[in-house]
C-alpha cells in the first residue's frame, strides 16, 4: 500500500516528509495554516540534499477534514496549539496517527484523546528551514526518522511507513522503545536549546566557551540522562562525554529555540524543557540544572511581554 | 580627628560616602579617572535624600599619591581592576584601608599585599548612581554602611569611622563578622543580580512572575546560605523567605548588574557570583543553581564579544 496521509502543520519537517512520502507513491494532502495561500497555489516547492521532493498536495486544507490512512503530525509544540482538535476531523475508523514532535511526554495527551487509534511516535533528526512560504530546504546530510509504536512494541504500520519513507530517499529507523529515542534526542535539546534561547541566540561555539560552561552542560545533561534512567530508559554512560564532543565539532550553529528566540517565535519550552522537569520531579530525580533553565527561559519568554522598568 | 581620606573610585558609592566624610569634616580627596575633568573643575555635585552633599575635594588626582589616614576604596570590582597598584601610592605608615565593595572573598589580594595596614571591609546598602561626570544622586531613603575589621573583630578605626559617618548624616553600623555581613548582603546579590543580567536587565517583578522562578530564587539563595553556613557565616534561617518577600515587595526595579549589562558595562561577575561558586566548591557545598548562573553569565558575557553565526 501507498495510501493516503495528511500531513499537519506543514512546516519545514512537515514538507520534507511529505515530499519523501509524495516521491514514495503516497496519496499526500495537507493542512497549512499561515502559508495556506502560497500552498494550494503552487504545492510545496522543498529542495533537498536527497534531491527535489517538491511536490502538489492531493488537498490543500485550511483544517483537517476527511479521512486518511495516517494522519503525520509534525507541529511545533508551543502554548496553545491544540492538536487533539486539529487532528480529530482526519480521523477514520483505521486512521494511524503519527507525531513527528520535538520535546519528551508529547504523546500523551493524543493517546488518551484518541484511545481507538495507533499512535506512532517519531524523532526527526533532519535539518530544514522555512525559507518563504511553501518553500523548504532540507540542508542537513542525514534525513533520519526514529520511529516507534506509542508508548513501546512492535508495530507493521511503523514497518510499512519506514518502507514508504526509504522508498521516497530518508532513512527511517523502526524500535521498540521509541520514548528512549526522545529521550536521547532530549540529552542534546532540552539542554542546548535552552541555553541558546535564555543566552539571546547562542551558537554552539558559544555555549562551550569556557571550561565553566562546558562542566555546566556536562551537567546538565547527566540530569537528563538520570531522570531518563528513572523513567525506565537508560542512555548509554557516554551519552553526555558524546553530546559535549558533538557539539564541540558543529559550527556556531544556533539552534532551533536559538532561532526561535531571535526571530521572536513562540518556543517549545514545555515540550523540550518543561515536561524533563516535571517527569524529575515525578520520579523525585535531582535536576537542579535544568530547573535552573527552565525558571530563566520562563522569565525570559516573559520579558518579551515588555521591557522593565529602570528605577 | 577627622583626618585625611582618599577616596578610591569616585564613581556614586565613593562620591556619596566622599560627601558624608566631607559634610562630617573630614579632608577628603579624589583619585577620579573617567570623571576627572568634571570633577577636578566643578568638584562633586551630590543629591540625597540626606540633603546636598556637593563637595569641593582638597585634592583631585589622577591617580593615588599622598599619605592618608584612611584610603576609602569604592571601586567596581570588575576584570582588569587591579585594587592593590591604584592603592599602593597613597599608603603612609598609619593608613587604614577600607573596602567598600560588592561581593565576597573581596579583601584577601588587599590584606595579602599590604599586611602592615589595618584593613576595614564595608558593605554599602545605599543606592546611589551616577547621573553625569561629577554628578552623582543618592535615591535610597536608607544610607546604612556595615563597616568591619577583615577577617573579624573589634577595631577603633572602624568605630572612630562610624562616628564620622554618623556625624555627616548616614548610617553605620560596626560588626565583628563583616564577612558575615557580606554573606548577609550576598543571599540577595549573588542571585539577583546574575538573573537580571542573564535576561537581558530584568526586573524585580520580572524575576519573580512565575511560581517556578520564585522556587528557583528560594534554592539558589538557600544555596548561598549553605556555602555562607559551612564557611563558618550562618545566615538566619528565614533568610532565602524574607528575600523573596522583599523583593516581591518593590517596585520593578533593574538590579545594578542588570543595569550594566542594559548599558554594555562590564560586570562584577567574579566578585558577586564567580567568589561563591569557587568557595562552595571548596567547601564541597553543593551549588548547582549558582554554577548554573555563573555559567550562563559568563556565556552572556562571551556573547558581548560577538554575535554567533546563524547556520
Amino acid at each position: 500500500m501507498a495510501g493516503s496521509v495528511l500531513i499537519v502543520g506543514a512546516g519545514a519537517i512537515g514538507a520534507f516528509y511529505g515530499g519523501v512520502l509524495a516521491r514514495a507513491g503516497c496519496d499526500v494532502s495537507v493542512v497549512a495554516r499561515s502559508d495556506y495561500d502560497a500552498v494550494a497555489r503552487d504545492g510545496f516547492r522543498v529542495a533537498s540534499t536527497i534531491g527535489d521532493l517538491s511536490f502538489r498536495p492531493r488537498k490543500v486544507l485550511r483544517a483537517a477534514e476527511g479521512e486518511f490512512d495516517i494522519v503525520f503530525v509534525a507541529l511545533k509544540l508551543t502554548r496553545g496549539v491544540d492538536r487533539v482538535a486539529m487532528i480529530r476531523p482526519a480521523l477514520g475508523p483505521g486512521t494511524a496517527i503519527v507525531l513527528v514532535v520535538n520535546g519528551i511526554d508529547v504523546e500523551q495527551e493524543v493517546a488518551e484523546a484518541f484511545p481507538g487509534h495507533e499512535l506512532l511516535s517519531g524523532v526527526a533528526y533532519a535539518a530544514a528551514s522555512r525559507e518563504a512560504p511553501g518553500h523548504v530546504r532540507h540542508h542537513s546530510q542525514y534525513t533520519r526518522l526514529i520511529l516507534g509504536r506509542y508508548p513501546s512494541g512492535a508495530s507493521e504500520t511503523a514497518d510499512r511507513l519506514a518502507e514508504l519513507l526509504k522508498k521516497g530517499g530518508s532513512s527511517c529507523q523502526v524500535v521498540e522503545d521509541i520514548v528512549g529515542a526522545r529521550w536521547m534526542k532530549c540529552a542534546w535539546n532540552t539542554v542546548f536549546n535552552p541555553i541558546s534561547a535564555i543566552g539571546g541566540g547562542l551558537g554552539s561555539k558559544d555555549m562551550l566557551a569556557s571550561g565553566e560552561s562546558v562542566a555546566f552542560a556536562h551537567a546538565a545533561i547527566s540530569e537528563v540522562c538520570a531522570v531518563a534512567k528513572a523513567a525506565g530508559h537508560p542512555l548509554p554512560e557516554d551519552t553526555a562525554d558524546k553530546q559535549i564532543a558533538g557539539t564541540q565539532r558543529m559550527a556556531n550553529h544556533v539552534s532551533s529555540m536559538g532561532q526561535d528566540w531571535l526571530a521572536g517565535r513562540p518556543m517549545e519550552t514545555e515540550a523540550i524543557l518543561g515536561n524533563a522537569v516535571r517527569i524529575a520531579r515525578r520520579l523525585q530525580v535531582p535536576a537542579p540544572r535544568l530547573e535552573s533553565l527552565y525558571a530563566l527561559l520562563l522569565m525570559a519568554e516573559n520579558r518579551r511581554r515588555g521591557p522593565a522598568e529602570v528605577a
